[in-house]
């Protein structure tokens, strides 16, 4: 059996972190072909990454023939698995999700707030567009999305999509449990994390080790030493104490947003006083990482990339493939249907949650009703992602505006409105769905 | 058949309008005898309201006896009715809880947020006790409570007292009753409003007159000339347009603390800096009406009450108590338990809802779904009340810090705690279950 | 304001009834304009009906204009109610419906078991079909259903129905309400039950008079005097002493299928060996009292016509009609969508539920969770009830078995097919759902 | 490391099966130490099977020690786990439960219907006394419940026992996948099946082999060649085909109970008029297989043992024990709490469900929303187990009354009393709970 994966978005500067996931499970994961698509757009940066991968391939001596198209419908053919990483927008489009609502003292965030809600319209559509594809092209393959904001897109694509075989994944979690995994010295796989809630906004409500609750331990190690504790990308500030002692879970990065949001706020707007924004940095590291990318000498995925900020994403992404494909009843952290796992949240709903991966997809565990003092934000916090889906799938303006204050980021009724209104005109290109000219212009 | 209605908290400068209720109401319910109660340090506004009630009611020529005491038990024999309208702590300590929010830069208000939250803290226990003496003395009698906040004390009377026959009112529902009755030109009694949601967080669903729906009019009515419409006593901020667009709803009042965070917040500082704590303003109004109430010539209610701010308070309570007496099936809106009436949130949750008023208590309408806009944040305030109600009841610090920084108004895990403690402090000889010693002490 | 009342299946028996209703509420209740309608097979009888019906009429001395016709469209024409009585098959498939399940030692009942079933299935297309002329014709209009089974072919219209003004009625709650007013000896208005359950399947939870819980007493009295009480025209057996005690309910008269499986079936039998099916002795009947209808002298409604089983269905009718013009407030027994007042049952499930009538509908007042002993039973009934409308829709086989064989009454895998081989057989010109051919034959 | 096993029941016909489990897995489970436990009516049957379990660790050359006692807390100290299979009142009272019911025309078997009900009121209170035993004494133990009806007792221990450490299992789930290995020629390691409902009320919803899904093969499979498939000791009827395929899961084989009533019926009695009760052909297979027991010069499991019915429970048990020691992460059916698995059933309810064991024990994956031809009947025995337990813990005359009519398989309300009170005098000296005097003696 020999298996094709391909990755759209193969443009990133990702990809060759999954090129290397793949190229180390070969022995037991037998890829043989990749093929690598982007857009028009993006076909410089393709073809930078494309060379890049084939030097890997050659250099690892691994039987795997990887292309590199433009031509998404064609890529596909009998494809076993597509990944799923793009930018829709590019940077660009990033640094005004974050630009525009700190110019009106609101949290501008790539996944959170209203600039998350931005990054989802931009992409369902897309996304949408990609899975009608599958379906017709490849119906058996797996959707293996990565893109962000990953748990809201893989709803979308669940709720409005024709193609079914979808899982979402995020690097937060594994993150979470490499932290746990040094701070008791053991090796990772000794971890086990019960996760409870939403792509970023996901709580670590018990910590086993070798199958041994070590909750409370692990509260009282943050509390004396790892207040700043953080697996992610993303600054942290550290928690206050009594959060921690209250709460004897798990925060996840993200929720410094919520439960520090003006310390959060303030901290943003001084960074970005001083830096600009982060994807302006982003910007730049990306152009150092394509420098070292297109040397010929290098044949190996530079370990700048690993400061990238998606760190594991790709891993994740190679180690679901793999047990997908060898049907390996192991568990793992997945954007999935909840399906009762979480009895306080429609059934319906994309939650990140502990599933076993099983040939036909991913079985949630069931992690039973939510604590008390995190079942409001999450349920909020649900209704906000459904109403941000509603509102990509339709382009309806009041939906729109009815997300954006149910977001707890958000706390004006007049602010709400001028940030929306401006980030609709700023992204007008990328949202056919709001916009009936633009949309009819762009399809002809 | 002759009733007995017992005033607890019967020194209030409100005990004038349930007077004037019940003497109106005299040739249906026919009440033959009341008893005001109050504790040690009210003594003297007891004696002064007790008097002018005693005018209102020779003025008024019915045959009512009326007697006041400090002896609750006394008082309580006998009794069909129980009305509570207490202030534990008295306007000292609500002074309290609108400053010290405020000087951390956190919304202060009586119901909401912090403030709200102590003033449950303060009055739950005693209004438990409440219900023991009931239960004890007059079993058969109706608990009324207008005791703010009245959903929560409520449901923690329903939850953790033995006493089972207890409806909470609120006067919001009935003045956006009224609000709506003057747009349309129309008597009150032929509007119906469909509330969902918790008391001072409800919605008006749909409007009826005359049971035809004309929700859609009512908004657009809004739109044109009320944005500021505000049926209730605190000083309302104009509405943004979008918001209402959006809603298709009804706001209650007291949604600007939460949808219009940032500029509630402003106002209410500036008016603390311009005028002190709404406390402060409330004590010399009530200073005025008691000068009022002394003043042998007068045997009416006096007009300067109705500027008070709880209007119709009082009046929802008669007519509720009317309603219970005859098993008039009438409908109005209480607060009681939810049964399934809005099936996002626990049938055991108590919710302020259009309910049949029978003998055996009020039958909750059901609500249905909760629209996907108000949904989030309803179910957020619920779990946050919860949080409250097991503080109140256990007085664990953890649990208290929880419902603290569940709730939207307080949005920083350092400020949360500093506020708590300092309100802990502040509040200390009212919070038994906070502080043993002083519950031991108390209890001697 | 003048309304017009359009009867559907104005032929039956039962409409000299509802023209009698509709006298008797002439002063509050202004209708000016009645018009019956029937099938081209029922035009012998309809002519009689609206002779006697105008004669009625004339002799009371209202302003009502009355017609018939067997074009449907025609009437519907201006309408503000409809009401719909009809018998897809007459008698003769009503015969089948008992005969079939009987022959193989099934209980063969008109609204229960695999008879209410193949009812269903024969009547869901029409009133699809009713429902889809008004929804063009009259979309303001009301239709009140009360054909069998009336829960069942309700839900049917509100799922799967372009109108959704529609509410069912059924006579067993008025009865049951009229069986406890005659055992306290009050008058009927007195008594309020609360009923749990669906039509046909629905239990007197409570029992109030002047609103004070008379529910102990109440089984006390069957207890003592009442075993064999039973409100409804079908020949009930004795209740078990130990069922009314542990129940602490009221049984439906139709309970006796199912908690006296046995009796039931072995007193049936014995009955249709002495006098062939209920249908055939209700045919006799039926000829009897055309033969009245038919007396030029008669003018009024004949007293035979109580004895005819459906007494008060039409009562329930007109008070229905009447509570909606005038948006009475008042609460009555629908068969209308759960909304959570049972929580145990999806909220778009058909109850039979108390209900305040308003001008835009019946509110339902919320039940609460269904105690433990009645919970599983209704929980089974609404799943069979919900196989059914399915099967009704598609036509589908394995559902239709499904349905079968989920039903208590039929234990038998193999007789379960057999039965209903049979029977689709038997009905195979009314129910073009199941028979294609037949169906395209139909609609030419 | 080593361990303690402790067999209460230990004189079971079925413990060489435990102790063969336990030899087999010596290398990889480290027991050194079992206690066989059973009460002084069963200590001749102790000393036999204990001797033959010496014999077969001495033939087998392992290093465990083995003892036997009536004193139950002795054997308890330092157990790491306890198994329970217990026959209170023995094979006696078994022929009782079938007797009884069948000499009224209903359903007799030790698991089902009335005999089922008092199995349980026999076997709770016995098992709780167990509970609280092993909470005092080795806290840390695992209970692994096979005494049926294992999901009522386990769900009683969870509910109304201090030990929250407790696993019920069956070997039905094993035998069916060992069917369908057969079925499909393949080893049953490679079979899963996804498993919805209760202990002995269970459907395979879907079965994979090597995680593709295979159940569409499977219901042609038994469609064609299995429809008589019955992975189990009772003696099954053929299925209609109709009935699988309008199911499209695999019934288990107590299903012909429920859906073949009437046949299932008519054999128990054939069989019952032939052979008196399954109990007595029992107690005769168990007297040979003492025989055989005795034999000095026998030292492994008998052959003849596994004709017993119960084979695979004791083979269940142990790989759990196996699993739950080892935090090995695999797939076991166990029955423990729902958590939302099947949203249609209250979290609290024990299902029979795939889950991860771990060392803190199972954590069950999710099963969704129960198709709409299932739900409702299982849905009714959760509630019937449910009413049980209530009755069996609280001996009340009502609750069990509720519990009996509620049962599919006791369709009339006069004989379920008739049962009902036959059955508690036969069993009187069992069933404490339900006899006060009895149970002041019996505790002297």
């Amino acid at each position: 059996m020999a298996l094709k994966v391909v990755v759209i978005g193969g443009g990133s500067s990702y990809t060759p972190e999954i090129i290397e996931g793949i190229i180390k499970r070969q022995h037991q994961f037998p890829v043989n072909e990749i093929a690598l698509v982007d857009i028009e757009e993006g076909k410089e940066k393709l073809r930078i990454v494309s060379e890049l991968a084939k030097r890997m391939i050659r250099h690892a001596g691994v039987p795997i023939e990887l292309s590199h198209t433009i031509d998404r419908a064609e890529a596909l053919q009998g494809a076993d698995f597509v990944t799923v990483q793009i930018r829709v927008g590019g940077l660009k489009a990033r640094a005004l999700d974050e630009k525009i609502p700190l110019s009106h003292g609101l949290i501008g965030q790539e996944t959170n707030g209203a600039g998350g809600m931005f990054k989802a319209f931009r992409t369902i559509p897309v996304m949408l567009d990609i899975a009608r594809d599958i379906q017709k092209i490849c119906p058996e393959a797996w959707l293996i999305n990565f893109t962000n904001p990953a748990g809201i897109v893989t709803e979308a694509l669940l709720k409005h999509g024709p193609h079914q075989k979808v899982v979402g994944v995020c690097n937060i979690p594994y993150n979470m449990k490499n932290s746990i995994a040094e701070i008791f010295g053991v090796d990772v796989n000794r971890v086990m994390i019960e996760f409870a809630g939403l792509n970023h906004f996901v709580f670590g409500k018990r910590v086993w080790i070798d199958g041994i609750d070590r909750t409370e331990e692990t509260i009282e190690h943050l509390l004396n030493d790892h207040l700043g504790y953080s697996p992610s990308n993303i600054a942290a500030l550290p928690w206050n104490r009594q959060f921690l002692r209250s709460l004897r879970m798990l925060p996840s990065p993200y929720h410094q947003y919520y439960y520090q949001h003006e310390d959060a706020l303030a901290k943003d707007i001084e960074a970005y006083n001083n830096n600009g924004t982060r994807a302006e940095t982003v910007m730049e590291v990306e152009r150092q990482l394509f420098e070292k990318y297109k040397d010929a000498e290098i044949h190996e995925k530079p370990k700048e990339l690993e400061g990238r900020g998606g760190a594991y994403y790709s891993e994740s992404a190679c180690s679901l493939m793999n047990s997908l494909y060898h049907h390996s009843m192991d568990i793992q952290t997945v954007n999935t249907l909840n399906k009762g796992s979480i009895p306080d949240l429609p059934d319906d709903a994309v939650i990140e949650v502990n599933s076993v991966i099983t040939k036909s997809g991913p079985i949630p565990l069931t992690v039973g009703k939510l604590p008390a003092a995190i079942c409001g934000p999450i349920c909020l916090m649900k209704k906000f992602e459904q109403l941000v889906i509603e509102a990509a799938v339709t382009g309806d303006y009041n939906t729109t505006y009815s997300a954006m204050i149910t977001n707890p980021l958000v706390s004006s009724d007049h602010k709400a409105q001028k940030v929306l209104d401006e980030m609709l005109e700023a992204h007008k290109r990328y949202l056919p769905q709001f916009f009936e000219e633009v949309c009819e212009h762009e399809t002809k």
